[in-house]
């Protein structure tokens, strides 16, 4: 089993700020990682994609710790993330994917026939790739920073294999929902049993943190969320519990969602731009730990705007029981990656 | 001038449902229009779009007559919409877009340049067959139920303009909003002055009621929505209430913003399905009329499913002001018409 690998033999310190906020200590300074760090605006990892796809990148564990270090080597950030994608699960279940960039599932699953064919017994056994990634990267970290393991939440995961890739509306996804309640149910116990075994063997391989993804919190109207989704993410949240590490829950679009996650018992809840943070910390209240929020794009704006915003997103932070600075989505390919370094400089001195 | 136009022969009779709720009385049954009601989804559009395409339909007033009146003639609904785009005022500034089907801008207005060199003098002038369009309604509807206008607000426009077509993270809308806010308010200025004689010429070729629509208020953070969107809408709503016909406010992704638009003056606020009806009624408050808001989607799912949601929906409405139904978006192309008949019982007999 893989809960019981050996465990890494590059131990993180214990009192890193990062694992601090996690645990809901106050840090001696604001901890600050940002989402979609190592990616497309930095021209090192552009220089490596311009060798390897995406794929064969996302398979190749000494690649994926080159591009997980390269924004810690740069920045001074807190945290590194393992350099992956959600949807290398779908590699596990047998449904092929490709990445043009978006990604692309060229056999929607629709129907119970197309969920049954599916590959689900010990379905996790197949990303070990993945977890020698996650040795990979703690090798090199050498204990620098803690490293963050991640999955997609099961509704989103199932979003894609739904509507046979990225999605505005998700049609299909909720259409399954509604008139096959019984069927979407059904597959997303299954790709929650498989995301929890994913991140314990994430966990076994040495994450120290991890985070779970709700990209698409907002496809789903509040009422349906609390049918339909919030079930399967408090299992993930709750069988994940006992791997013993901080579980950051993030769900975007979720300013109607935050009040239906913030007693999952997740250690960390992430909070998208589309809310003020003071606004959120009023909903999940004080006594949560928090991450968050500045809008990706406002690094495309002057730095004194960057400085301006960061300070109050700190501020607001200090209200929360612990505070984890990040953006409220992933970076823009388009940022100065000088700007981010801007922003790690005022989080740090704020 | 176009306000002073002469009123149409036909005037709605202002006993009509529709017209009591947005004027904030309580009609006997709760009135309902969905948004996007003439269009795709509905056989005899689709008969018409095959012989002329989208920007011809658009640009022929007889035409947009019988597509607006297509929903009316079938389903009992208790408002009409003018059939065609919030993009049509492109036209008069001259800005070529086309359709494909999403709207597609070949040449972006991003810089000062770009922004003078448009015709912004007496723009809506040029909108003559708009105006056309209006009056073959009126005319074809011969009083049944009143007509509603519309135009997107302010920064919706805008932002076709300025990513070139529809977008998912607005990068280029924000990083002008960002780096270039004297810009980027004086384009917002110069085309709410646009909206506001658009709509006028709208009122006074007959339209009884107006809808402004923000399809993409969640494209800005609230900070960035209040310094950069607000002023102009707030602008748009206070010069179009002397037009004296009922106003009606729809911003998307509104949990957030909900709370800066309810004071601007619209009669009605428009809520999309982003959150319980229940839960804008109170940000909004209870003296307010308010509009909305089935997830569109929902009409795919089984008939018993549309029932129990819409009739929660109306319960919920009865502690507003006064409530329309409607989706909490446009209606989509997938739907079953016999759905939305359904639907628009379901309402009306609640």
């Amino acid at each position: 089993m893989l809960r019981t690998a050996m465990p890494t033999a590059v131990p993180t310190p214990p009192s890193h700020p990062f694992l601090s906020a996690c645990r809901g200590e106050r840090p001696s300074r604001t901890p600050i990682w940002v989402m979609r760090q190592a990616g497309r605006y930095l021209p090192e990892y552009r220089e490596i994609r311009s060798r390897v796809s995406f794929e064969a990148l996302c398979r190749t564990p000494e690649l994926c710790a080159e591009v997980t270090l390269q924004p810690i080597d740069r920045f001074g950030l807190d945290a590194a993330i393992l350099f992956s994608d959600i949807l290398v699960v779908f590699d596990a279940i047998g449904v092929p994917v490709v990445f043009n960039p978006s990604p692309q599932v060229a056999a929607p699953v629709r129907t119970a026939a197309d969920v049954k064919a599916l590959r689900w017994g010990r379905a996790a056994d197949h990303l070990d790739y993945v977890y020698q990634a996650v040795r990979a990267c703690k090798q090199a970290l050498t204990g620098r920073v803690p490293l963050i393991g991640f999955c997609g939440a099961p509704m989103t995961t199932a979003s894609y294999m739904i509507e046979g890739g990225s999605s505005r509306e998700f049609e299909h996804t909720k259409a399954m929902a509604f008139t096959e309640p019984a069927l979407f149910g059904g597959m997303l116990e299954n790709i929650t049993t498989l995301l929890i075994e994913y991140l314990a063997g994430q966990v076994a391989a040495g994450a120290d943190v991890v985070q779970i993804f709700e990209s698409w919190g907002a496809a789903f109207a509040p009422d349906d969320y609390r049918i339909h989704v919030l079930p399967h993410v408090r299992r993930l949240v709750a069988e994940c519990k006992p791997l013993g590490v901080p579980i950051i829950l993030f769900v975007r679009g979720n300013a109607g969602l935050l009040s239906q996650i913030r007693d999952l018992g997740a250690d960390v809840l992430g909070v998208d731009w589309s809310l003020d943070l003071s606004d959120a910390i009023d909903v999940v209240g004080t006594h949560q730990v928090v991450q968050g929020n500045l809008d990706p794009l406002t690094l495309l704006g002057p730095a004194a705007l960057v400085t301006e915003k960061a300070e109050r997103i700190v501020v607001a932070g200090r209200s929360a029981r612990a505070h984890i600075f990040n953006l409220g989505h992933g970076i823009s390919r388009h940022t100065d990656p000088a700007m981010l370094q801007h922003l790690v400089d005022v989080v740090h001195r704020s």
